[in-house]
């Protein structure tokens, strides 16, 4: 128990420093190259209002539009709950979003599932769906 | 190899189950205890456009609430991938809904996420997040 507790702690580093990545170089600086090192080779997200977006390539250019379009400034993700699953783990979490797409400053909230899986020794979103709560 | 095969296609079985039992017990005939053997007793429902729902009670509440104001008539449910995860699986599936919340037949086209885990030797959606397709 105690050892699995351990690992479920590291996991969680683990992920943190995936999240934080997205945040700072994805959604603040715009290197849509670090998306490689957040999301699987074989990734897939379910965006909302959008179809299923397949694969390394897909995503950058799914992110590259969006964070562009709605001129995003940050994107703070916390982590509400981590369900250790075999190799991967579920996480459940929230996401806080600064967007100004006409140069107005608005704030989104959303909710997310992601399946995490480890690619080349790094914890990477393999699965991920979000909705807005409003 | 083929032993695990063998498993995970009695897992897709017994996931067409339970996901049948969704269509045609709660949606079809408004059945709505047998979300008890759909949903685990702690699992959490992630809807678009609002706050997560967790457990039995709310989750029940949530659907009866959700089918009978849209006047649901089907939720066909499609399986597009499932992920070994350890005890669990995710499955990446799609739905079509049939309402008719004023009268008029609509139909919506939904991406979702589950969860699986098996409890009473049941396979259950554990953590459910949806989002339409436009």
């Amino acid at each position: 128990m105690a050892s699995s507790q351990t690992s479920l702690d590291q996991i969680k580093l683990a992920m943190a420093s995936t999240n934080d990545l997205f945040h700072t170089e994805v959604v603040i600086r715009r290197n849509f190259a670090a998306l490689d090192e957040v999301y699987t080779s074989d990734a897939r997200i379910l965006p909302p209002g959008a179809p299923m977006v397949s694969g390394r390539e897909a995503i950058r250019q799914f992110w590259a539009d969006l964070i562009q379009s709605a001129n995003a400034k940050s994107a703070v993700l916390r982590s509400l709950d981590v369900l250790p699953a075999g190799e991967g783990v579920v996480e459940i979490g929230q996401a806080i979003l600064s967007v100004a797409p006409a140069g107005e400053a608005t704030q989104l909230e959303v909710k997310y599932v992601v399946f995490w899986r480890q690619e080349n020794s790094r914890w990477k979103w393999h699965v991920d769906i979000w909705n807005p709560n409003a």
